[in-house]
Formats: structure tokens, sequence, C-alpha cells
């Protein structure tokens, strides 16, 4: 498929889930029944916090590198990250053999950059604006003939990502709901192309910061909003929505549900407390939505995607000496 | 079979299986590449922090309440707990509809008061002494008849705590090693039986704290050890062994590991960065332990249990307001 075609569909997601196969976790889905009582509702965690580096963007990033001819994939990949898909692609650069260069933004959260590097890749710092992330991964391409896999706004990313829903619906079976978080879009893209296909009549929800709610409102809108000064701890969902994503959010009806920051860790500290499970503010949001709204989930039995776990442990455990 | 008689065998953890199914969860066994590679082993996480009220504990105690008549156990039950086994037994009386009575000490983890409480337990507070609470328990048992379920000594709850390890060793097949921590010693009682007789040849390893390394010392006098001052932040394995508990150690052999508490800490630490979850310091031990004893544990196949996920998330999320 090419890359800048038409949207994923389906068959792309099923595609997706055999190329990744050898390499990537097939996650457990947990429950809790102190949750499904707060919540009203019955709950499937499906844990890519378990997954590989910590969060589901080792699927699409996997899915893109395997996707690549040998000649063209010798050439590397590099991309611009606010962390856990630079850690994904990295790794799935590793699985493959090729060099990954990664362009990270100044203030990006710590254990994620450990892991970048501890995947091998090149890291190339730049300023924390997405034109410097673009323009910095664009002369990497530029100098090496790396191809860009870009965190969101690629059809191959997104296939990838639906295979966590893939996974989750083919083990619980049709669901009355499914939600997962919103940043730049591929999770809830790759998502709602496996919900549509597998459980027809499923409703399926975006959780999105406050305060990065461009999803929410581009949909508004019925445009997409191309500015975004992001102001949420969520730091995995600062990006903004891509064209192709918004194009998916469109065609498959997802519902975006705005979060305030402080409802999300609050969740957070749920999750970890009963649960047992550590996720970042950017997974927990989808918990919050669900405490948040309801009219929505209460009553249904609800996929819920943890979409990673890596935050800084320093605040528990002190600083590293 | 008489709580105060002959030493649990096989069927009984068998049949502590049956009886408990309907009540306990089935756990996750987990596996994590970063950490098989940090220690050179393949290690298999039975992951009981995912168990009702976070602990083993639930295991053990709900084998003891079901194993009673229904005439004894309308009279209920009572404890002595640090913390775990209280909320265990609680939540287990609740599955029968009896009343469970729960002696605390001063000083015991928040947290777990407050997941014993939110069962419907009655709290009996005293000094955090063994004999304070053991007079404290005695005193209960003679005022309302409610049968004394020992944390660990008590042939139900031995037997009910090896249904972990029998469901890992089911799940996994035989494995080289298997280890556990060890306080009072009904899990690695437990533990030992169920190895024993579903992978013979397995080494069967306990955890111990330094500071309150009475299995250790009792192993190494020959006769069990009956006071102890403990002194380790592994708040679930301060208690004493007992002798029931320290018979079993020696019919299988069991190889007692002393821990540092830096080293369980750092343990920990490693457990939510690299598995994403949430252990207690006093399942952590068992994973530095290995890394603590690498010729006991590297290029084995190793079965580990996370006896719980009870902390203080206070320390991360500052205090509820």
């Amino acid at each position: 498929m090419n890359p800048s075609a038409d949207l994923p569909e389906f068959a792309d997601v099923e595609a997706a889930a055999a190329r990744i196969a050898p390499h990537a976790q097939r996650t457990a889905v947990l429950r809790s029944r102190s949750l499904d009582a707060l919540t009203g509702a019955e709950l499937h965690f499906k844990c890519e916090n378990l997954q590989r580096v910590g969060a589901f963007k080792f699927r699409g990033a996997c899915n893109a590198v395997w996707s690549l001819s040998d000649e063209v994939a010798a050439r590397g990949v590099v991309t611009h990250s606010s962390g856990n898909h630079g850690a994904a692609l990295a790794l799935a650069a590793r699985t493959r053999g090729i060099p990954a260069h990664v362009v990270v933004p100044e203030g990006a959260v710590k254990s994620k950059l450990a892991a970048i590097e501890a995947s091998g890749a090149i890291l190339h710092r730049c300023a924390p604006t997405i034109a410097a992330r673009e323009a910095a991964a664009e002369k990497v391409r530029a100098d090496t003939g790396a191809t860009l896999i870009h965190p969101y706004a690629d059809p191959r990313v997104i296939a990838g990502q639906g295979t966590a829903a893939l996974e989750l619906l083919r083990e619980t079976g049709p669901l009355d709901a499914l939600i997962a978080p919103v940043g730049g879009g591929g999770l809830i893209g790759g998502s709602a192309i496996a919900a549509a296909a597998l459980a027809p009549g499923m409703a399926v929800y975006a959780a999105e910061p406050e305060g990065a709610a461009d999803a929410w409102e581009s949909l508004r809108r019925g445009e997409r909003v191309t500015e975004l000064a992001p102001d949420t701890v969520c730091d995995g969902l600062r990006g903004l929505l891509g064209a192709i994503n918004f194009a998916l959010l469109k065609k498959y009806a997802v519902n975006v549900l705005p979060v305030a920051d402080a409802a999300t860790l609050a969740a957070m500290r749920l999750i970890w407390e009963r649960l047992k499970l550590i996720v970042e503010p950017s997974s927990a949001i989808a918990l919050a939505a669900i405490l948040g709204h309801p009219g929505h989930f209460a009553g249904r039995r609800v996929g819920v995607i943890l979409s990673g776990g890596n935050v800084d442990l320093d605040r528990y455990f002190g600083e590293r000496p």
C-alpha cells in the first residue's frame, strides 16, 4: 500500500497482525471487580503498557518497518516523536537490523529517552515545537536516505496500531463500546477500523485532554484544526491530529470525550491502586472519560485500551544516584 | 482435615483449588524480555498482586472459610494480621455471608486497613507486638465463638496458598526453579507441596529479608527460632515462621536466600518500570534474590510468585484531601 494514498482498511490491519506477530507481544486483557463496581460497567482492559517498549506504539512502528522493501529498509528509518514512538521505532528497526534516527524535542520524558537510546537509535535533539521537529527529521531524511515513519499520520502505522483492538475483540467477542486515547489519531484510527469490522454496532470513543482538544474541535468545526498549543500532563497526547486520522474519525463516527487533567491523574491513581498496573497519564485518560460520562458506559461491556506505561518513577523512588 | 493435625499434602492443595475456584481470580502469568536479559534466566511471574484484595492471601483465607461446617461458619472467623491476610479473610467471610473480626496492630499500612474495612470486617486494634495480637484475637474468639484463622500456621491456609504455584506449574509445565517470599511460611509451604507433586526435580527457594531472617536461622540451627524483632521494609514478611511451616520447609528442602532491604527496593523499582506492575516490597524480594544469586538462576526456567501489590501510593500522588 502506498503510505500517502487511501485510508487503511481492515485487510491492512489483518496483514499488520500477521507481519508483527513474530516480534510484538500479544498483551493480556485484564478485568477489575472494583473498577467495574465503580463505573457500573463491565470493563475489559487491553494492556498495551505490557507491550514491548511499554506502549502500543511498537505495533505501528513494527508494521511500518517490516513493510519496507529490503533495499529501502537498508537505508534506515527516521522519525520525530514525543517519546514512545521513537522508542518503538528504534526497537522495530533493531528487529530488522537497520539504522533508526530519532528526533526528540528538548524536555521529553527522561525514561522515554533512555528507552530510545537503549535500543541503539541515533538521537537528534531539537526545539520542542512541531515545526522544529519536522524540519530536523526532514534534514536527516535528506542526508541519509532514511524513510520517514511518521508517528501517526501513516497508513502502515495506523494499521499496526489497530492490531491491539483486533486482539482485544477476538478475545472478548463483540462489546458495546470501545475507548482509546486520541493524540495524533493513530491508535484511535486503527481501533475504529478493527471495531467496524469485528463489532459493527459498537460505539467508538476517543478520550482527549481538554488542554489538547484539537480532535474534538476539528469534528465540531467539520475541518481539521492545524494549530495547537498543547497544555496537558498527557505527554503522549500533545500531537496534532493528522489529516488521514481526521478522515478516519469522521468515517467511523468516533465520539470524542474531552477530559480535564485532574480527572486523568485521579484515574491514573485508581488504575495503579486497583488494577496494580503502571500506566501513564495518556492511558489513564480513558478511564477518566468513562468515569466522567457514565451515561455512555454504565451497564455496558466496554473495551479500554491502556496505551502505555512509561512514567518517570523518580518521583516515587527518588533520583537515581 | 483437622487444622492442627498432620502436614497438608498435595490432595489438600487440589481440594483447595476446587473450593476457591468460584471466588478467587485465576491470575495471569507474565514474562519480561528485559528482566530475562538482566537475570540471564527465563522468568515466569505469577501475578498474585492481581488476585482479589491484591494478594495471594485471599486463596488461603477463602479455602479456610469454605472448609468450615455451616454451623461453625455462622459464628464467624477471627484473625490477627499485618494487613493482607486480614483483608483477605474479611472478603472471604463476605463471600460466605459470615462475620469477620480482624485484629490489626497500630502502625499497619493504611491502604491495607482501608481494604479490610471496605470488606465489612469488624476491626480490633492492639499494640504492634505478636503477643498483643494473639491475646486480642483470643479474646474475640472467646467472646463470639468465632473460629481463629491463623494467617499462615494453619493447614487449610497453607493448602490454599499452594494453589498459586499449582496454577503456575499447570500453565508453564515443569520449571527448573520456583521462588516465593517467606514470612510466616504459608505461601512457601503451599508452593513447596505443589512443586514436589507437579515438578519433582525442581529447586524451591524462599526469599527472606535479612532483617527478619528467622526461617534462614531456623534451618541453620535445625530448630525453629521463636523470637524475632523484625526490621525490614517488607511489611508482609515480619511474621515468625510457624511450626507447621518450618516442618514443610525441612520436608521439601526449601533453600532460604536472605536479601537486604536496599536490594528489595531496587528490585521493586525494576518490576514497576519493566513489568509495569505495582508490587509491594514483600513481592519484589523474590526478584532481588534472583539478582543477588545468579548462580542459582541464570540459564534456568524460573517461576516467581509475585505475592501482592498493596502499597501506599500517597508518596507518589500526595496525600488524599
